[in-house]
């Protein structure tokens, strides 16, 4: 195998590859790249964690066709030192590669190529076309409040479905949820599915290169995405999400309108003085005020008050300030509204309509925050 | 005590004050600040970890003058997140002070001001003017080669001496030596003194915050650094610098010309391929060619060939890369040169004078590097 490429081009793809890569694997192969060149002047650079795979096809020139394995930190890192220009890569014996550029000579040992695993294969599943930024907004209003703990299959990822006239992302951990909707008309997919955690994140960097739209395909165990010359598959989980509709409240006795900025600045200030670990904040709504009051025994208080737009009766709740916090930091409207029943009960929040586009809609997110004691 | 000072000016100086503090003390005082409110509207704020003490004064509006001691870290996450504008501290009963800000009320624990051990007093020693950025540049080029064990007493800081003409740093680790010179009439200190690593990165965050002069004084322990309202102590231990001139070779056997950048470039690819924790990198100098070539076992090879200006007989000799990147990140030349003697004696690397000001003469800076074994 020989081929000559671009040094930006090619730490590109390697940048991409080591993201999917696993150093800490038992199988030592999957902290490898495979570089395969093909006739007709493609490499195409593949990764692989066995849940997430990643292929991109990037041209070179190709004067000898076939492929190797290399470890792609290591790789990264001399390509990242290579002066601009081209890089010339040639297989050596014994899965050695001879990496060539400007006046450097580097040898590098490889795997043998056979050792790398089979990837998934989308082969005839219909692929159905979607907006990339829409894709990526549904993860990044929602990824902040999937569940860290890989072993809870169920929450480790988010659900994610598609019925033809809207695309709707939930995530939850138990002591929230997120739920975003966007609309979009025409592609449909067959269910619901849970994309796992890594693989939200990694379908956001693969698509945050992209620009337009990017293909997606299901088939019984994988998710395909396809954007420009990337291929990425995500290995589904055959588990069901809970039954996320039951947590949203469906009515509530108590709303109050408060300026996005400011409820984040104030509980910014409570989670200074909270305990580190719980966060409490507690929320004692009134006419026209919301006070926030947080105490750490190791620290001390605050009590902080906001006008906002409120008639009802006074409510006192505990809630989590970081959580909080990380709902707002998923809304992009200039005030929100906070829906209350009694103090026992779930907090969703809510953006508010633009005051300044009368017609146009709030957009369809809301954030359920579980409450705490007090 | 009670005072109303600007949030900015606040945060700023508790940013400095969190430099020195020392969280990890068996002193718990020392991870606080203390702030005294004096009866001319000033507020001195002091920080200090037994080594090194730092005193800022900044104007406020002090009501009741007075004392208290505040955890610096949390006190400046406090003041952080707080709004622009006035900030009014007050202290109340038992070292607790209250924190009024826009909406915001915090109250915080602190800990007896008695508690706050005193801190060095310059009293009636000369103090002599420096120039900040002469100072700074000195720091910043000999920084690195500071042993970082701080059980080498007389190695974990660097020699500083001004004689009236010249003011010098001097810094090794035993592997390495740093020595730079910067012509500076007037200024004498007494004796050469040992700034402490610590020390050295505190005057340095210090004076890059002042323009123009600053002045040092010296007592029998202390050396003092004032600027604009700071002024800073560095204990200094009494300890002797080792015979640092018996270690630069007198005299050089060969001598090869070279572009600071390409030889950075070369070096920076060979570590990538060397041992991580040796670095080892063998160069190879021949007419008018050096070669650069590391293995690494686990990994693969490099070589690689660099044009330089170089007349002499061969050698072969190893070295740290990383020591060599190192001290070529010191310099500022466009072109470097590296003396050598034989292949097992120290390399010295001198910036060379810029060819484009004939009369202007190469920095006064040496970097010497003890061989490797290869």
């Amino acid at each position: 195998m020989e081929f000559e490429i671009d040094q930006a081009r090619f730490l590109s793809a390697l940048t991409l590859a080591q993201t999917v890569a696993d150093r800490r694997s038992t199988m030592p192969v999957l902290a490898n790249v495979l570089l395969r060149a093909t006739a007709d002047d493609q490499l195409v650079c593949c990764a692989t964690d066995m849940m997430i795979a990643l292929t991109e096809t990037v041209a070179c020139k190709v004067s000898s066709p076939g492929s190797l394995t290399l470890g792609v930190r290591h790789l990264h890192n001399v390509v990242r030192t290579l002066p601009t220009g081209t890089v010339k890569v040639t297989s050596l014996d014994n899965s050695w590669a001879q990496i060539l550029a400007s006046r450097s000579e580097f040898k590098l040992m490889g795997m043998p190529e056979g050792d790398f695993p089979e990837l998934p294969d989308p082969g005839e599943i219909t692929f159905t076309e979607f907006a990339s930024h829409k894709l990526v907004d549904l993860i990044e209003k929602t990824l902040f409040s999937v569940s860290t703990d890989e072993a809870r299959v169920n929450l480790n990822g988010a659900l994610f479905e598609s019925d033809g006239q809207h695309a709707t992302m939930v995530s939850t951990d138990g002591h929230r949820l997120t739920k975003y909707s966007v609309p979009l008309e025409g592609p449909q997919l067959s269910s619901g599915i849970i994309i796992p955690r890594k693989g939200m994140d990694e379908i956001r960097k693969v698509l945050n290169r992209v620009e337009g739209t990017c293909k997606l395909g299901l088939s019984d165990q994988y998710l395909f995405v396809q954007a420009d010359a990337l291929t990425l598959s995500v290995k589904l989980n055959s588990v069901t999400f809970p039954p996320w509709q039951q947590v949203v409240p469906k009515d509530f006795q108590r709303r109050a309108g408060i300026g996005r900025e400011e409820l984040m600045g104030a509980l910014r200030q409570a989670a200074v003085i909270a305990p580190e670990k719980t966060a409490t904040v507690k929320l004692q709504l009134d006419k026209g005020n919301l006070q926030l009051h947080a105490d750490n025994p190791e620290l001390g208080a605050i009590n902080l008050d906001l006008p906002v737009d409120y008639e009802g009766s006074s409510l006192t709740a505990g809630f989590n300030a970081n959580y909080l916090i990380d709902a707002l930091g998923a809304v992009d409207s200039e005030r929100i509204y906070l829906d209350f029943q009694g103090e026992l009960d779930p907090c969703v929040l809510r953006p508010a309509a633009d005051e300044s586009k009368p017609e146009a809609e709030a957009p369809d997110f809301l954030a359920v925050v579980m409450p705490m004691r007090i």
